[in-house]
């Protein structure tokens, strides 16, 4: 075993000790158990070399040929795939190829197998290296490589259950690792969406400002109106369009980590009295509203459900009211990766638009702006990603190099997707059909001066 | 016979010689004989009740007990329905009760039988007379009848065909009645789509042009460039594009008249070197584009080619490039009324949302932008609708009474529908989804000193 240039888990004893048991791993569970260097993973690049040339296990030939074959499943991309003992293949020719290093038996077979899955995977095990910047790099893979268009809405995995047990679990798995976590790259007001960046070089802080305001703006809010929000995280949007438009907001969430602390924001910002959070399932909602808004909660309603929400917005909404819906989507019925929902997101699944439609047709709502915000949402991820990777020493008192790479893969594949068109982000308003007063142009969106729409700060 | 208030067609004889034989007009179909009195319907209306009070022939029991059943049919508006012998009902109580008089028996049965056809067809015929405001008593019936939500893309006349050789007919049954016809209510350039009002007060020669220099810069058109045009009307836009944009338009159409018209103007103007105008469908688009775009078309293609023209764009977008069309469209998948769709437009259907994503989805391009712009078309519809009157002098000239009422409902029915919800008009922008550079806001669409967008007049 002292041969293998790393052992990060006692499941490598299983499949290295007898090639016929690569079976045996099929469908097994990794469980993290510790860092594997100490160092982050672009900084052990270097040594990388070393290691592989300690390597005495050969690939085989069956494993050489299925490079070629790997490289054709995603379409050619302009990478060039290493093997443990420096065999290698070339995707497209380029003079930027981009490499990636498959350090072990178990992880070119897995990868072969089920890319989408065991790339993430590998890179979050250690058993994969990426040189050089982790986005570019799937950005080159994404460009080439596309998933299976999958008609209808029959997904794969709906059956797995959204149901409100389940739901409230799939949101505690990752809302709940601890406020302390997304405070360290997360912007100060803890928003945990796609930003608005009036331009690139505007500030995340002044980004997720701005795009509560957007936001606000096309529910066209006026002081005294009443305001249901679904899914709120750590309650920076309620609070914001209490505080800046003087509306009454009912707040849901799932995730008591979140509702605490949004709780104690409120009332230590003296809106206590005008903000409501309620810590339940948006089945759950109940009262009326003169505007309903949900930002960054659809990928975890599933398209199954898209209806049901309708229902509830149908019942909350009053004639005259608005609604909008910000949501993570897709061009079109795509199974979401599943590596993202195993590891980071269960239970999550953008919606298509056509999937969103089911909120709106029964209840004959009118779709009046839809906006993709794409490009915002990888600029979003990489002001995190940066943020994250600057607070490397802090995270590292909390968690291990696994997770490490896990949240690094996590938060640069979504920006690669964002920015090569694998993902959306969907900002859509709707009205009931009949409402006949809603603004008569966009340009209240956009004139500097109508931010005047906002009240004076108390 | 003498006793009868009209006299309009041949077909009256039998439906009153014998009220057995009042299913004999079933499924007949009408064709309009010349006019009734030589005065517009509004203005007729004070003598309507003398007339009605020469009917000898009373209405039965059974048919005063229709009215109930029509009433609620619709939902009970506020409206009252009188009959040929003053007998009456009346919806939902109102201090604004807004009464149709129904002439004869023919028309009432009809009207039960199918309001949504029998409505506009009995006035069309003169059976049926609406007092006051044509578009106000719509909208009150339009506000509570909601026509059937139909699930799935099986509508009953797509077997009807919009194949090559009908496409062209059911296009030059309307388009081709002839320029002088149009050019009495249109705006100065004969644009017979959705204007774009920057402000109500705008006038429908600005809005049009507010229309087109929007549709542009949603485009990002660039000077040198290459557009596909499918379904360019006379041509106004793509001689717009040409002469402000400084791009190269291919603009197709299977109106006769239409092109002819086109291609005039263009070589009076002296830009028949950049535009090209191709009498043909939409399905022999050949050539490659940096932008595709398409107004006013899709409503004419048909749900069940929206695939189809996805792939024609597919085939002829630069990878680089940008698309919009621009439709009247439906809240949800929806039968076209059948009134205007057998007297007005031929083998038309607005799509829904849902439907409109047949051209996207396959080829996974990324909607980027929808915008609905339904009150701008009930603005537009109004003001054509007020055009069309003040040159009705003219109209008599050319057509007979029963046709400028079928036109006069057209238009008012239509405004109504965009007011009340049944129609929309959606605007969408798309893009190949690797496309990484469209504009960061859509403010550059708002912003007044963005118009430099535009050329400096040669």
């Amino acid at each position: 075993m002292s041969e293998r240039p790393t052992s990060t888990t006692s499941n490598d004893t299983i499949v290295f000790s007898s090639d016929t048991e690569l079976s045996l791993i099929r469908g097994s569970t990794y469980v993290g158990e510790g860092s594997r260097t100490g160092v982050p993973i672009e900084q052990s690049t270097p040594s990388l070399q070393q290691t592989v040339a300690r390597t005495k296990q050969r690939s085989w030939a069956i494993e050489r040929s299925m490079l070629a074959r790997l490289l054709k499943a995603v379409g050619h991309p302009a990478i060039r795939i290493v093997l443990w003992d420096g065999a290698e293949a070339r995707g497209q020719e380029s003079d930027n190829l981009r490499t990636m290093t498959i350090l072990n038996r178990r992880a070119l077979w897995n990868l072969v197998r089920a890319p989408d899955y065991y790339m993430p995977e590998g890179y979050m095990r250690g058993d994969i290296v990426i040189d050089g910047d982790l986005i570019e790099f799937m950005q080159e893979v994404n460009r080439s490589y596309r998933t299976e268009w999958t008609r209808g809405n029959a997904l794969r995995r709906a059956w797995e259950g959204r149901s409100l047990l389940k739901a409230k679990r799939n949101i505690s798995h990752h809302y709940d690792l601890g406020n302390d976590f997304y405070k360290l790259w997360l912007d100060e007001q803890l928003v945990y969406t796609c930003a608005y960046f009036e331009s690139p070089e505007a500030s995340l802080e002044a980004a997720q400002v701005a795009k509560m305001d957007h936001v606000c703006r096309k529910l066209q809010l006026q002081p005294g109106e009443h305001v249901i929000e679904a899914g709120c995280g750590w309650g920076a949007l309620a609070l914001h369009m209490a505080k800046h438009y003087g509306v009454h907001v009912r707040a849901f969430n799932v995730s008591k980590e979140q509702v605490r602390y949004a709780r104690e924001r409120t009332q230590q910002e003296g809106f206590a009295g005008q903000v409501e959070f309620i810590e339940d399932d948006w089945r759950n909602i109940t009262g009326k509203c003169d505007a309903f808004v949900s930002v960054g909660m659809l990928e975890h309603v599933g398209p199954e459900n898209c209806q049901r929400l309708g229902d509830v917005i149908h019942t909350s909404l009053e004639q005259h009211g608005r609604g909008l819906i910000h949501t993570i989507g897709m061009n079109y019925n795509q199974q979401f990766n599943r590596w993202i929902e195993d590891r980071i997101f269960p239970g999550a699944q953008p919606p298509s638009l056509r999937q969103m439609l089911d909120v709106f047709e029964p209840h004959d709502f009118s779709v009046i702006d839809v906006e993709n915000l794409r490009p915002h949402y990888a600029l979003t991820l990489r002001h995190w990603l940066e943020r994250f990777e600057r607070s490397l020493p802090k995270v590292r008192e909390m968690y291990d190099e696994q997770f490490i790479r896990m949240w690094r893969m996590y938060l640069g594949a979504s920006a690669s997707a964002f920015e090569t068109g694998g993902l959306q982000l969907f900002q859509v308003v709707f009205l009931p059909a009949s409402r006949p007063d809603y603004p008569w142009t966009r340009e209240h969106l956009y004139w500097t001066a109508q931010r005047a729409t906002r009240l004076s700060p108390k």
